[in-house]
C-alpha cells in the first residue's frame, strides 16, 4: 500500500451541489476544535440556532442542525412525523420525493404518492384531490426546490391546501434555503430539512432542520417511539436546548459547525433578500447567455429554479462528453440528468458562493467550446 | 441579532475526546471540495477504505466510514446486526454500553446486560455465564476501550467466548482504534465502529466501521428490513463499493473525508505499532509524573487504558474548580467523571496528536497549580 496525501483538484462546482464553499468558511473550519462541551462551543451552538432561524425565517425554538448529511435530515424529519402504519402524502415531481418514499416505506409508513411530470411544478389541484381521497392522512411532504430537475414549487399554496385538510407540512428545502424566498412561519411550514452545502456555501455534512408547534405536537402525541435513538427529536433536542438543560447526545462534528456558523454569518451580512436577488439575477444572466449560444433552458420560466438551471441537450450532442470536457479541460463540474432525464439535460448550479458572474462566463464559454468540439 | 464570526479559543484538548487534530489534517480539510461523484473523490473513498483496513488490521471488504458521529456508527452496527425481537448480550463496565442498550431498546431489540463495576475490565467469566443462560443469543457487544472510565478490556478473549457460543461479535473501538493494539481479523471481531476524533487525530463527525463475513451473513439472513434507510448496510454499501457499481446514497461530507484521509496517511507513516507504543509510553510518563505530585491513577495498571487516564480526586479538592482553572488559566481541557464517578475522577486524554511530552508537562503543571490554589 503506497497511499500519499491526497492531491485535491481545484474544481469550479456548478453541478447540483455541493457548491464551492466560501473561503472564509474553509478558514473557519481549519481552526483547532474545542471540546463539544466547552462553554464557547455551547455559545456557538446557540448562535447557529439563532442564525438558522433567520435563514428559515422562523421563530421556531426547535431549529438546529442534524449532525449528518441532508439525507439524514430528511429521514430524521420523516421518522419523527410519521409512525409505522401511518399514511403520508408525498408530492413527487423529481428524484428526491422518491427518496422520501423509500425512507418511509423502510420505516413502516405508507406513502401515498401524488405524481407530476419531472420538470414541471407540483400541482396544487392534484394534492387537493389526493387529500380528499385520503382523509386519514395527517402529513404532507413535498420538495420546495427539486434539484433533480430545476423546478421551484409553490410551497405557500401547497402548505395552505395541506392545512385546510388538517395535515402537518414537511418541506424539503435542501436547495432553496438561502437561495430562494422561503418563509417558514408565514407559509405555515411545520417542519423542514435542508443541507449545508448548497446555497448556504458551507461544506457538505450537516442538515439544518426546523420543527414548529404543530409538528412538535404531532410528535408528542405519537403512540410509538421513534425507532432510531440517534434521530429521535426527544433525545437530540436535549443536546441543543438552552445551556442549563443541555445533556450529552453525541460528539458534534465541531469543525463542520465552525464552517456552518461562518457561512450563516456571511449570509446575514449579505442579507437574505440580497442573496435571493443575487441568485435570481445570475440565473437570468446565465439563461440569456446560454440562449445566445443556442442552448435552451429545459424548465418553463414561470417555475424555473434560479440556483439550478436545467439545460436541454441539443440533438446529436453527447452530453457526457461535454461534462467530461468541462471537467478535464477546465476543472468545471456540471451535473447530468437523472432518471428519465438522463442524457436529455445538463444541470448547472449557481448556488451560494458559486453564483457569480465569473462562473457564468466560464460556464458559457466551456459549453460553447465543448459543443463546437463535437461538431467538428 | 448581532452575531459575528466566531472567536475560537485555542485549547489543548486532554479530555475524553475530541483530541486536537493534526495540523496537516486541518490543512487538508480547508481545501475546496470536489463534487461527491468526482473521479478524484471516488479514488479518495477507495483509499480511505484501504487505509481503514490497515488501522483495523482487517481484510474486510466492507470497511468504510459512516457519514456521522461515532454514535451513528454505533446505531448503524446495532440495527443491522440485531432484528426487532432479537436478544443481544451487552457487556457493561461504563457509560457507552449503556448507550448501546438505549439504542437497542428503542429499535425493538432485547438487551441482556452483563454488568461489571465501572473502572474494572469486562469479566470473561460473566460473559460465558450469560451466554450459557441465554443460548438463543446470537450477538455479543462490548466496548474495547471504555472512555468513561479509562479501562481496556480483553477483546480477544471476549471474542473467543462469544464465538464458542455461536455469536457474532460487535466491538466498540471508538477510543482504541489507532491507540491500542487491535487486530480485527486475528481476534475474529465480526463488526466494529469507531470515531474519527480520538486516536486517529481527525476531526469529529465520521465513524469508521468494518463488517466481516459472519456479520454480513447475519445481515443477509435477516427476516425483516433494517428500519432505517440511511443506516441500512445494503443501501450505504452501494455508495462505497468499487467504482463501477457505485450508486448515489447521500452527499458525503467531502471536507471531513479529506481530513480523515490525511489522518490515516499520517498514521500509516508513523506506523500503527509505533503509534500504539507512543500511547503506552506517554501514558506511563504521565502516570509517573502525576504520582510524583501525589495524584493516583484510578484504574488498576493491568487494564489501564493508555490514551485515557482516570485520576482520583484527592479528599477535599473540588474537582470542577480544577477543570475550570485549567480551562480558564491555561486553555487546557480535562474531562470530568460520569455517572457514579462524577466528582471522584478526572479523565485525562492522551490521544493521537495530543499524546506528546509537551502536553504531559503542561497537564502535570496545571494540576499542581490548581490543587495548590485550593489548599491555600
Amino acid at each position: 500500500m503506497n497511499i500519499q496525501s491526497h492531491k485535491t483538484p481545484e474544481r469550479v462546482l456548478m453541478g447540483p451541489g455541493p457548491s464551492n464553499a466560501h473561503p472564509e468558511v474553509l478558514k473557519a473550519m481549519s481552526k483547532q476544535a474545542v471540546g463539544h462541551l466547552d462553554p464557547s462551543f455551547l455559545e456557538l451552538m446557540n448562535e447557529i440556532r439563532e442564525l438558522l432561524r433567520y435563514v428559515f425565517q422562523t421563530k421556531n425554538d426547535k431549529t438546529f442542525a442534524v449532525s449528518g448529511p441532508g439525507t439524514l435530515g430528511m429521514e430524521s424529519c420523516l421518522v419523527n412525523l410519521v409512525e409505522p402504519g401511518e399514511k403520508i402524502v408525498i408530492c413527487q415531481n423529481g428524484f428526491f420525493a422518491g427518496r422520501m418514499k423509500a425512507i418511509i416505506e423502510q420505516a413502516g409508513g405508507i406513502p401515498v404518492m401524488v405524481h407530476d411530470d419531472w420538470g414541471t411544478k407540483i400541482s396544487p389541484e392534484k394534492l387537493e384531490d389526493a387529500l380528499k381521497k385520503n382523509p386519514d392522512v395527517k402529513v404532507v411532504a413535498f420538495v420546495h426546490a427539486e434539484t433533480s430537475t430545476g423546478v421551484l414549487s409553490d410551497a405557500k399554496t401547497l402548505s395552505e391546501i395541506a392545512h385546510k385538510n388538517n395535515c402537518v407540512v414537511l418541506a424539503d428545502t435542501v436547495t432553496s434555503l438561502g437561495g430562494s424566498p422561503l418563509y417558514v412561519d408565514e407559509w405555515n411550514i411545520d417542519a423542514s430539512y435542508s443541507g449545508s452545502q448548497k446555497c448556504l456555501s458551507a461544506t457538505a455534512g450537516l442538515s439544518p432542520v426546523t420543527f414548529g408547534e404543530r409538528a412538535v405536537e404531532k410528535i408528542k402525541n405519537r403512540k410509538t417511539k421513534v425507532q432510531s435513538w440517534f434521530m429521535d427529536l426527544n433525545t437530540i433536542w436535549t443536546y441543543w436546548q438552552s445551556e442549563t438543560k443541555r445533556s450529552y447526545h453525541h460528539t458534534a462534528p465541531i469543525n463542520s459547525f465552525y464552517g456552518l456558523h461562518e457561512a450563516l454569518v456571511l449570509k446575514k451580512e449579505e442579507g437574505l433578500e440580497n442573496s435571493w436577488n443575487r441568485h435570481t439575477n445570475n440565473s437570468k444572466k446565465l439563461c440569456e447567455s446560454l440562449e445566445g449560444i443556442g442552448l435552451k433552458p429545459f424548465v418553463n420560466e414561470e417555475y424555473r429554479l434560479p440556483q439550478l438551471v436545467s439545460v436541454g441537450v441539443p440533438e446529436g450532442i453527447d452530453e457526457a462528453e461535454v461534462r467530461k470536457y468541462a471537467l478535464e479541460k477546465h476543472n468545471l463540474e456540471i451535473g447530468a440528468g437523472l432518471g428519465d432525464l438522463a442524457g436529455k439535460i445538463w444541470r448547472v448550479g449557481l448556488m451560494g458562493y458559486s453564483s457569480n458572474q465569473q462562473n457564468i462566463d466560464l460556464c458559457v464559454k466551456v459549453f460553447e467550446e465543448a459543443i463546437n468540439a463535437q461538431k467538428k
